[in-house]
Formats: structure tokens, C-alpha cells, sequence
């Protein structure tokens, strides 16, 4: 357990920037955590994210376990050794991937039974079953398995799953034995605040030595997902870190950091690359608006990342409609680079006690370009 | 014109060293040439390109004129410009293309209407047109607008092509203006040494500053091939370099080198990749192969590219399977790099009057894995 620790180092209002040091390096903090479903963050190499600055990635239990599978994983090393990304992994639990993707889902106590969304297999998770998988996995960063409940949902359903979590996140303290990983326990409760302050009470009972705060970026209106964050920023322990899964837009990573969090992921920057959408310190823009054919500046012209340095939205306009890969590649390394950017500058503005100004300069430019926003996308 | 030059600096039996300038940089030959067929190498950047030591790439002056359209190409500043690639750029004629993959074609002395095969919009290529088109583009190597017949074809058939790609060319000199570009001649003939003879003895007449072999790898056999080559060496100018068009195989490589060819291109290396074939120093593997699942090795374990530094054997097949773009860019990276290491080798052996050693050694492990090869591959 020595390698593991988290300190705040700075603080800045509810913001705080810290270090989370791991056996496979540190990470420094507020952070992105660029999502590599697969063990691969979608068409960038690791060596491509060491040169953006990525310190940790994060890959999922659920599609690992189905392809190639865990035990592949671990007779090849674990994920360090299998995917050649030498730095801390995350690797979350399965939950949220069995009840938003998988087929005919039977939810029991024990876990959950469901089939594969690759072939229809039956495939059973629980708490126990993802704890093996993700050591296993062997990432420096594990999550408890827990039920995530969409949004809206009954205030009964939301109840039954944050206590169900509750009894989930127990047996996976019991049934977790590498001490060469931090097991994060989650905390649910949806929109209510009652439900989530009782969840924060039970989950962080536990001895967890950090929290992630879970069913948040499900469909909810922002501000309900704002409300929680303000109500749980005290009853979370201040000297562990916290993760916000899932999340999210800029916009969206400026607000939890403004309320305490220090992790984040989401599939945004990625999928929304391949997909043609640019993030910029002045809004987003989608490359195939014809306004970009003979556009001969750089997707952001503040932006001193690779793909700002050589290639045109002209360029990349032609490469997108074109279909060719390099397209996805190049606003990939973009959009990472804008985004692990983005958490370096908060981070520096934290340490100088100028985080208020930050926000409010980066909330206002982000807004000009005024393109519509979703602010959930997890694979 | 003054910058541009071709230095044969070293000769082993008909195999030639030298070096190629011009206003972009020097490529140093034998050379290798990745297609970029709409302006991007598929699946890596420029900057890719350049670490891998790609000294020129080629852009298909077919796919470029349908989109984006060389007037918007122009308009950008020419293929360096719009493409981030600062160095040497070739620009075939869009003959090849036209005769291959474009839909109801009427062929006249004037030129061809085609109908584009993206959208069926009818189009026009001709000497003058296809000149005009590789000037707006603004490669330092553009190609003489030559009619490729296909493999079998009647004798008469051939005939007339290339008869007709000898008028073509003395049209497309005269239809070049551009003194920062060089425009090669192409020969054709296809199998038929005596036709192969009088279309080398009029194009060279022509007095082109360098020329390409055309109508080659399109299905004929490789002894034909051969063949063909053997009889151009001596009638082709000692002093100008030779480009084998659309070839090859690391062994067609290797056998075009020992006849005295300075440039090849093909698609192979990078298509094969992203359909799970990677060439090694010991032939090829289909990394879809049950046999590689736990493979540990990487792909080349002689190899010292940035893939076969970080990625196993089984890391690799798992992506290509899960369909990851990265499985696409890994591959590409490694093959791509393999090309053009083995190329460095062979000019190095030619320096070192070892290419005959080179050569055998190299056909003896290529040999190895004895997987079936297709010649031909291009875009």
C-alpha cells in the first residue's frame, strides 16, 4: 500500500489541486482520465497520450471481461503489460456497461445475470465476480460494483439500488486482496439529496480510501447533478480523492472542480472526435459545416497541440468527409490535448489562487461559440 | 529547376544508391513512397510519417480531383500547405485510377469521360487536364497521363495504349508550365518486351528528367515482370531515376532494386495493415490467427519500430478483433516502418557493395512464414 497516497496540496475556494501517487507513477490533480474502452483509447497510441500529457487512462471491466477476457489479461501480465501503457490504470466496475448496454438483464442480490452485447452469451457479474475481474485487470484503481439507476426513475428504485450499493460496496471491500490497487467505493442516490447523503454516510463507513460519485450524467438536468455535488462536497472525506464518473462536458469538469472533485472520465472528447466535433477554448465546432471547406486556420488557433501545429480545418473538413481515419486520429489528439490541457490549467490556477478567475474566463469563452452541448457519453 | 537533382552515388551490380532533390527536400533512394491517397496516409500523421523516416509521400491526383478538388487544394496553397506534409509530395496522372475503379468510361484520343465513383458526377481527364490538375496540387513529382490497359489484354490492345501513352506524353510536356515540379515519363507495354522497347525508346526521346514503369502489377505474372525490368535497365537513362509504379511486396522490392528501379509506392503495407497483415523480416503474419491469443512476442521481435516496442502479438489481435481504430494505426505504424527500414538497408548495401549478400539473406527469412502474397495493391 506505500506506493498509494493523495495529498491536497492547494486549495482554492472548494477547489483543490493534489497529487494521487500510485505503483505506476503519480497523477496530478483536478485530472481527465481518457477512456480506453478496450484497452486502447480509440485511435491514438500510448505513446501518442504520453506525448499529450495523460497520466492515468481508464479501461472498462465490462468490455475486458467479455473481450479478450480477464483471464487472458492476467496470464499476459495485466493491463500494463498487455496494452504497453506503463502508467496508472482505472478500471471501473462493470455496472454501469450491464445496465446501460448488455441484453435481458435478471438483478438479484447476488448480482446480475445478462447477456453479452457482442453474441448474446450469458455472462453473470456481482461484486465478488468484478473484484476478481479487475484484479485480474490488475489497473492501480478499482471500483466498487455498483447499480446504477437511470434517470427518472421511481424514488423507490433509486432507494432500493443506493442501499443495494451500500450491501454491493461491502462485499467487494471483502472479496478485494491486491494491495497493489485502491479499491474506490461509489456513492448513488440520484437526484435526492437525502438518498445520496445517506449514501455518502454508508459508503465512506467503509474505509475506502477514495469515492467516486456514481449515477450522475444519466440524462439529469445539470443542475440537479450541480445540487449534488454542492451537497455532497462535506460529507466526502476532504483528504481522499474524489471522482466524478462519467463526466463530462468542459463546462461540466470547470463545475466539479469548482465543488472539490479530482477525477474525471468520459468518452466525449473521443467519441466526439470521430464524429467530426472539435472542443476550443471558444465553443465547439462540427468540421463538416461547409463554413470550414477553405478554412485555413487551425481547429484552435490558441491550441498548441499537434494537430493545431500542422493541419487546417480545411484539412481536416475534407479528411472527415472523406472517411479516412486520419481524420479521427488527428481530432482525437486534439480533443485530449484540449481537455488534460484544460485540467493542467485549472490545476496551475488552483496553486495561484486565481481559480475563480479561471472559471469565469473559460465559462465565458467556451460559451461563444454557443454549439449545443450533451453533456453524458460513456461507452 | 535548380533544385532539383538525381545523383546515382553508389552502384552494386544494377542496383543504384543515390539521391533525389528537390525544392521540398531530398529523398535518398531507393525509396519507398506511402500512399496518401486523399491527401493523409490512412490511419497516421505527417508527424508519424516523418519519425518513421518517410522522406515523400504520394497523393492520387484521381481521389484529390474529386474531392476536395484540386481548385480548393490551389486555393490552400498546394498540397504541402493543406496537408501539414512539408516534404517531397508525387502526384500520379489519375490514369490508373480511371481505368480501375471509376464507372462507364469512353476513351478518345482527346482523353476520357468517366463518371466519378463516389457519386457518378461525369468527369474529364486528359494529358492537359491531368497537368493542369498535378500543377494545382503542387507536387515536386508529377507523372505524364498514360493509359495502364489491364492484364490479360490483346496484343493490338496494348499496342494502341501505349502508343497512345506516348502521344499523351509529348502532350503533357507541352502542357506543363510549373518549373518547381518534375515530370516523369511513364513506359508501358505491359508484357511484351518489343512494345516495352519502342515505348521506352519514344518516351525517353521525350526528354523527360526522370521516368516511371507503368503497367506493371496488374495481375501479370511476376516472371513477366521480371522480365520487363531486365529488358528496360539498359534502355532506360542511367542518369535519371526509374520509379516502379504501384509495386510491391518487400520481395517485388527487393527483385525491382536489383534491376536498377530507384522509387516504388504501393498500398500494401498500409492496407494490409488495417485489413491485420503485418509484414516481418520473416514473412507475413495474419494477426487474426488463433495462434497468436497469448502471443507475448511483438510483432517483429527484430524490429525497432515504436509498435514492436510496446505491443505484443496478442494486445494487437485483440484490437483488430474488437475493431479498434488503434489495432489500424499500430499496424500501419509497424508496416510502414518496415518498408522503409528495409530500403535504408538495401541502399545502405549498396553502398557497402553487400546488396547481393542483402538480397539473398533477405529473400531466405522473408521466405520463412511462406504466407501466400498478393503483388498488386493500389488505391
Amino acid at each position: 500500500m506505500t506506493a498509494f497516497s493523495f495529498t491536497v496540496e492547494a486549495r482554492d475556494g472548494r477547489a483543490r489541486a493534489g497529487r494521487l501517487a500510485t505503483p505506476h507513477g503519480a497523477v496530478d490533480t483536478p485530472a481527465f482520465i481518457p477512456v480506453g474502452t478496450a484497452g486502447a483509447v480509440k485511435a491514438v497510441t500510448c505513446r501518442d497520450l504520453v506525448e499529450l500529457g495523460a497520466q492515468i487512462i481508464l479501461a472498462n471491466t465490462y468490455h475486458m471481461m467479455l473481450r479478450p477476457g480477464d483471464a487472458l489479461v492476467a496470464e499476459l501480465g495485466g493491463l500494463h503489460a498487455f496494452t504497453g501503457w506503463k502508467r496508472p490504470f482505472l478500471t471501473d466496475s462493470g455496472g454501469y456497461q450491464v445496465f446501460s448496454l448488455s441484453g435481458l438483464r435478471e438483478l438479484t442480490e447476488e448480482g446480475v445475470r445478462f447477456r453479452s452485447h457482442l453474441d448474446g452469451t450469458p455472462c453473470f457479474l456481482s461484486p465478488e465476480r468484478s473484484i476478481e475481474v479487475q484484479m485480474n485487470l490488475g489497473a492501480d484503481i478499482v471500483m466498487a460494483f455498483d447499480e446504477c439507476p437511470p434517470w427518472p426513475a421511481p424514488r423507490e428504485a433509486v432507494d432500493e439500488a443506493t442501499a443495494r450499493t451500500t450491501r454491493w460496496a461491502r462485499r467487494c471491500r471483502d472479496a478485494h486482496r491486491r494491495d497493489d490497487q485502491w479499491l474506490f467505493g461509489i456513492v448513488q442516490g440520484g437526484v435526492h439529496l437525502d438518498l445520496r447523503e445517506r449514501s455518502a454516510r454508508e459508503i465512506t463507513a467503509l474505509g475506502f480510501p477514495g469515492h467516486a460519485i456514481g449515477g450522475v450524467s444519466v440524462g439529469e438536468p445539470k443542475e440537479d447533478r450541480i445540487r449534488v455535488l454542492d451537497h455532497l462536497d462535506p460529507l466526502l472525506p476532504e483528504r481522499e480523492p474524489r471522482y466524478l464518473m462519467g463526466v463530462g462536458t468542459p463546462e461540466d469538469l470547470i463545475e466539479g472542480v469548482a465543488r472539490g472533485v479530482d477525477l474525471f472520465d468520459c468518452v466525449l472528447p473521443t467519441r466526439n472526435a470521430r464524429n467530426g466535433q472539435i472542443f476550443t477554448r471558444r465553443g465547439r465546432l462540427a468540421i463538416r459545416n461547409a463554413r470550414y471547406r477553405t478554412d485555413p486556420r487551425p481547429p484552435d488557433p490558441d491550441c498548441p497541440c499537434p494537430t493545431c501545429r500542422s493541419a487546417s480545418r480545411a484539412y481536416l473538413r475534407h479528411l472527415h468527409l472523406a472517411g479516412e481515419m486520419t481524420a479521427a486520429v488527428l481530432m482525437t489528439l486534439h480533443n485530449l490535448f484540449f481537455y488534460l490541457d484544460m485540467m493542467r490549467a485549472m490545476g496551475q490556477s488552483i496553486r495561484l489562487c486565481r481559480f475563480g478567475e479561471f472559471r469565469a474566463e473559460a465559462l465565458r469563452t467556451l460559451a461563444a461559440a454557443g454549439e449545443s452541448a450533451r453533456s453524458r457519453d460513456r461507452s
